[in-house]
This record gives C-alpha cells, structure tokens and sequence, in this order.
C-alpha cells in the first residue's frame, strides 16, 4: 500500500450554542459541543460507488476497512493509492484499487437487478446477503479476564465520547489483553470498518476485537471478513449475530462487563472457563 | 391504502443456548433470549429495490414509512398494496405504488453515475445526500414536561428490549404528552421508518416523536419527510443533524431525560421554557 496516505486532522467536534432545559429552572444558552457526521463519498478508480455518513477522523483506515469489509478487495494492498478530498458538500474518498478488483466490481454491477442498496451495502437480493461462506480456521485463543482491565480504562480511552456522548468505538486487544488501537465514530459500523482497515495494514488478527455496540450480523460479517476470530460486545447480540458467527467459526461474546460475559459461539477459543 | 395488509404474528425473538461466564463462579449452559434480525428486502412494483435488516414485526408500517422516508412515495396513499412473503433466506416486502412514482423510481435509477448505495439509501453522490430542500412550516407547539411521564414509563413499553435488551424504539406522543404508539426494532432507523408509517397513516404529524437512541442525520431528514415538526432523542444529536433540523425547520431536542433537555433547534415550538 502507497504511504502517502494525507493524513487527517480534523478534531471531528463542533461547538454550537444551544437551548439548555432544566425543569425549574432558567433556561440558558449554552455551548455545547456536538460530534461531526459528513457525508463521505467513495469511489473506485474514478467511479462512485456509495456515501456513508461517517466521523472524519481516521479516512484511511476507513478506505481500507471498508474495502475489505465489502469484499471489494482480498488484501490492503489491494488498494495502491488512497486520496482525500474534502468540498463544501462532503468528502471524497478516491481509492485506487487492484485492476482485478475492479473487473469483480464491474461484474458486481452486471449481477445487480435492482436500484440500489442500503443497510447491507449493494445487496438487493436476499440471496446476497451473507457475502462471506468460508468459515475462518482457528489459530488463537483468550482468557476473558483479561478484557477486564480495558473494560475499565474504556470510557477513558473514548476521547471523542467523552467530548460529545454520541460517539461507537471498536478496539483491538492483543491475546495479553493489552489496548493497542481503538476507533471512535458516530456510526458503529464505520468503527468497526477503521478498526478492520487497521488490522489488516498491521497483521493482528490474532488479538480480540471489542466493541462498544450491539452485534448484529453485519458486525460479525465484517469481523469475519478482517480475519478477526474473536469478537466481543458490550451490549447483546441478534439471533442471526449469533447463527452467523457459529456457520464462521467467530467466537463471539456479548454482555461483556468486567467479571462476565455471554458467549454466544465457539467457547473453545475462550481459555479458563470453570466447568 | 389496501387494508388487506397481512398481519405478522411473529414474536421476533429467539431461544439460544448460550455459555454465561461469570468470573469465580462456574459456567453455565444457560437459555438466552436475542432478537430477531431478518434481512427484508423491499420490491416496488415487482423490481428489487434494496435488503434492509428488521425486527420481523410491523413490516407494513416499515413499508409505508420507508418508502416515504426515501421519497420514493409522497403520500401513504401511494401505495396501493403490500405482500408480506417468507422465505428460507428472508422476507420479502412486495410493494405496488402509483404509476406516478414508478416513473421517478426509474428517473432516479438513470440518474445514478455510481454503482450502489448503501447508509444512505440510494446515495452515491455527495450532492444527492440531503433529499429534502423545503421546509416544514410551523403547527405545533410542545410543553417539553409533558414528556416527563412517558420517559418514565418507556422502558415498561419496550417489551422486546426488556425480554432481549437490544431494541430501539421510535415513539409518537401527542400534544397532551400521551403515548399513542410505540415501534421497536434492532436498529434505530428501522424502528423511525415504522413509527413514521404509523404518523403518516393516521395523520399525526401534530405530536412528538421520540426515539430512544441518538439524532444523526438521517434521523432528522425521516421526521422532516413524515411531516413532524418535534423530534427528540434520548441520546446527543449530530452536528449534521442540528444543521439539517434548522434548516428544515424542525425542532430537534436531545438528552431528553426526566426534567431536563437540550433544545438545539428552533425553541420557538417549545412552550414555558422560563427564560
């Protein structure tokens, strides 16, 4: 992958004065400091594919996630250049992919018999759905204790969170259970992307990936789809979260709070359970 | 509308066996209840539009609501039949519209440059995001009290949340802050565009909708396309969000909790705030 990646610095809040209402007492205007959400466009060698709404903070990552996540590319560095461009309107994200990508891009399109697609990104067909069929092998393993530790440093470490109380984050636990990334948005899957976009560029898919959301299914396709063999929830899970992750062999927990945890699938990769 | 909508008697959650890990205490096998997630996909005139992921429940007024959310319909009374089919791999929402709105349906489909669209709707041009241009005029006002009984009793209403905890729900209050209707559904947008097929049926843009999770962008766009002048929000808005309610002339309230509010937009709706 091309490193001449612009690198963002935008502080991703904005302050605007509002109406502060509190029974009984004055109203005042306040300042208050709200999280950005901006359309961001993607494109694909020259060609726009759709826009998300995102947090614009950590685009690259995003590009690259999001690419993986979608099955539009196999590998990061599937993706030869990355360009930003902002405009009153939004931001681009211009990515230049493989050419075999694309061609598998342009077939997409041909096999596309509706309009458009929406929640489960450019699926119109229920038989789309479930973009990923290969079940993951398994190589790693995780004591749940060791969660503990970040479960308790979390509200901390989410810095745009604590700024605006709006914000998902996705993090990467090494198998020692040590924080080493963590992705903040207004969306949970576009954490979720940034944090796969990062997995991928540094090899880690050994570790536990720990968001701060529900798991749906599309979180566990996404996790799947980084190559990430653990994923752990701090809210529950769905049943198709639940039926998907078992076909994929994901070992996904829910619930997780220091001291417990749900586990919903694969408990053979959860180490130091009392029988 | 045809009032020969099929009813859906689906209780929307499953029974799983799950492993409940508690730290110093032995694991257990335990029964679990989750919510149901069903890809749905959406057909207007016998042509694929898009999969959305639902709680199985209410699919009539995510039909109504969800086409005039994406301004593929102007009035509920476009829609001239719904059929509500299962499948092995999901439902399908088989949804017969004006003649007059499969004309912009294809019109749209030529405009599109791009490929998909997926977060938001059909959208692959920054230019396209924001669908709705005019505002709404002004024919309510809300005494923000009002909303101190409901938001007591919510989470009493909320029955697939008590039984799984993880459903949102969108809800209308009228001007006397009662509780007229109540959707949940797994994600927040879900749960917006049934309650905003609900307002449209019964011609109840007068009221409050309240939602239990945060106000982005889209959020605020659905209100404005159902014609509610008050949305308030649990949780924080967006920058976007505030921008777009200002400009579309909606009154965007959020950490709507007992006796207390922000009011981000337009104040002038809200009554006996003591300046």
């Amino acid at each position: 992958m091309n490193e001449s990646f612009t690198v963002q610095n935008i502080d991703s809040v904005s302050h605007k004065k509002i109406v502060r209402y509190r029974q009984n007492s004055r109203c005042h205007l306040v300042d208050d400091v709200l999280i950005q959400e901006v359309p961001v466009a993607l494109e694909y060698n020259g060609v726009a594919y759709t826009v998300m709404m995102c947090t614009p903070r950590d685009l690259d990552m995003f590009a690259v996630g999001f690419s993986l996540t979608e099955g539009i590319i196999d590998h990061d560095r599937d993706i030869h250049d990355i360009n930003i461009q902002m405009s009153p309107d939004g931001i681009t994200l211009s990515i230049d992919i493989a050419n075999r990508c694309v061609n598998r891009l342009q077939e997409k399109r041909r096999t596309m018999a509706g309009m458009t697609g929406c929640g489960l990104c450019g699926t119109d067909q229920l038989t789309h759905v479930c973009r990923i069929q290969t079940p993951l092998e398994s190589h790693t393993s995780f004591h749940l204790q060791k969660l503990d530790a970040v479960l308790h440093q979390l509200k901390q470490r989410q810095q745009l969170n604590q700024l605006t109380g709006s914000c998902h984050a996705a993090a990467y636990l090494n198998t020692h259970g040590e924080l080493e990334a963590l992705f903040e948005d207004v969306g949970r899957h576009i954490a979720l992307d940034k944090l796969i976009g990062w997995v991928s560029k540094h090899h880690k898919q050994k570790g536990v990936v720990l968001v701060t959301s529900r798991a749906s299914f599309e979180m566990v396709q996404k996790a799947a789809a980084g190559g990430v063999e653990i994923l752990c929830a701090i809210s529950a899970a769905t049943d198709m979260a639940v039926d998907l992750a078992e076909r994929l062999n994901v070992t996904l927990c829910g619930y997780c709070r220091p001291g417990q945890a749900n586990i919903y699938t694969h408990a053979e990769r959860i180490l130091g359970l009392n029988q």
